[in-house]
């Protein structure tokens, strides 16, 4: 017996999906996040396996409304890097006349970067804040990315529609995501050094869930 | 002065992760790799910010050496998602001959998944092994892949030059992963619930910054 080859509770997909939701809520326990919050939460848990990083979240009290908004109206979502774009649900996003762009990879932006020896993530800011006002900034990767986009906030050259701030890392992303709260413009990120792509595309594609269930309502 | 922005450190990309992988060394102290595993580990590390997912890393005795070699012999990479396969660094698979594929999305495969009332994933593995004899499998999200793939090697239809596995979640991933430990084929794998996209991204990538290091050597 102890040869015997491990079987899957379950293959069937949305069965998969729904006994990872109980496992969460009833491991989560008692946490601090509303009604509306805690769809969000849950799906970053189960992109993760990590509590910790689910329990870091932080909301500006009108995120959720926000980014609900952005999306059915149809703003562009902005993802700092490929990771993050081909994560976010295609069929959604369409369904809402929405696109996912990433300028971090454009012939322009590399070169530009190159130039002033900074990062393509900064200079691939500067261009889309040109190009998706009102939209969702969906930033999973790079620091740098994140304190550009607030910068240009501040000086009122960018006016995203909700900031879904999430970057990962060991030098400046615990300090970007700090600034991030301190803007007057909604907001998800979280606590501490982690966040990644899987976290940014799993609280853009709640709020595409939520959108959607607004509109079967 | 409280209201002085944040600035970071530097902004030079190179610095960036230089500066993160002495921090990651410093902070991971004692460990049980060898010094040809930790690149790896770092590069995990450096991706999550979770020192317990580096250190809940599990490596086959030939995983390194066996990775570098289908490197080097232009062997395709395969990977599970989307979200893997565009982490994957292009200008180094490139300068091997080799590719990375996805098959998940294949019109074929979401047809005969949506037959079987199976994952996409499962399907998609059956389809990989036909094309990738002795490459990299990449396996970063589903479990359901992972275990296919296993189902695979034991029958002996799949034979795959190296198997990573770090699938994430609380629905057969970590069990999945105990599975693959069973296996007499190269794997780098983890222990848990943890893994992601990004682990997998950072393991291959790990792999071809040692493969380049020998070919300058």
């Amino acid at each position: 017996m102890a040869d015997q080859p491990f079987k899957p509770v379950t293959t069937v997909p949305h069965q998969i999906e729904s006994l990872s939701f109980d496992i969460i809520k009833e491991e989560l326990g008692e946490h601090p996040f509303t009604e509306e919050q805690f769809p969000v939460v849950q799906r970053v848990i189960h992109a993760s396996a990590d509590f910790e990083l689910g329990r870091s979240l932080i909301f500006h009290p009108k995120a959720i409304q926000a980014g609900i908004e952005a999306i059915r109206s149809g703003k562009p979502v902005v993802a700092d890097v490929q990771m993050v774009q081909v994560g976010i649900s295609k069929p959604r996003l369409n369904k809402f006349g929405g696109d996912v762009h990433v300028y971090i990879s454009d012939p322009d932006v590399v070169e530009e970067a190159k130039r002033l020896g900074t990062t393509r993530a900064i200079v691939s800011m500067r261009k889309a804040v040109r190009e998706a006002e009102g939209g969702i900034f969906a930033i999973g990767n790079a620091p740098t990315a994140l304190l550009e986009l607030i910068r240009l906030v501040r000086e009122g050259v960018a006016k995203p529609g909700l900031i879904v701030g999430v970057p990962v890392g060991f030098v400046s992303a615990a300090e970007s995501k700090e600034e991030l709260t301190k803007l007057d413009v909604p907001f998800i990120t979280n606590r501490g050094r982690k966040g990644g792509s899987p976290a940014a595309v799993a609280i853009v594609n709640a709020l595409f869930l939520l959108a959607e269930r607004l509109d079967q309502s």
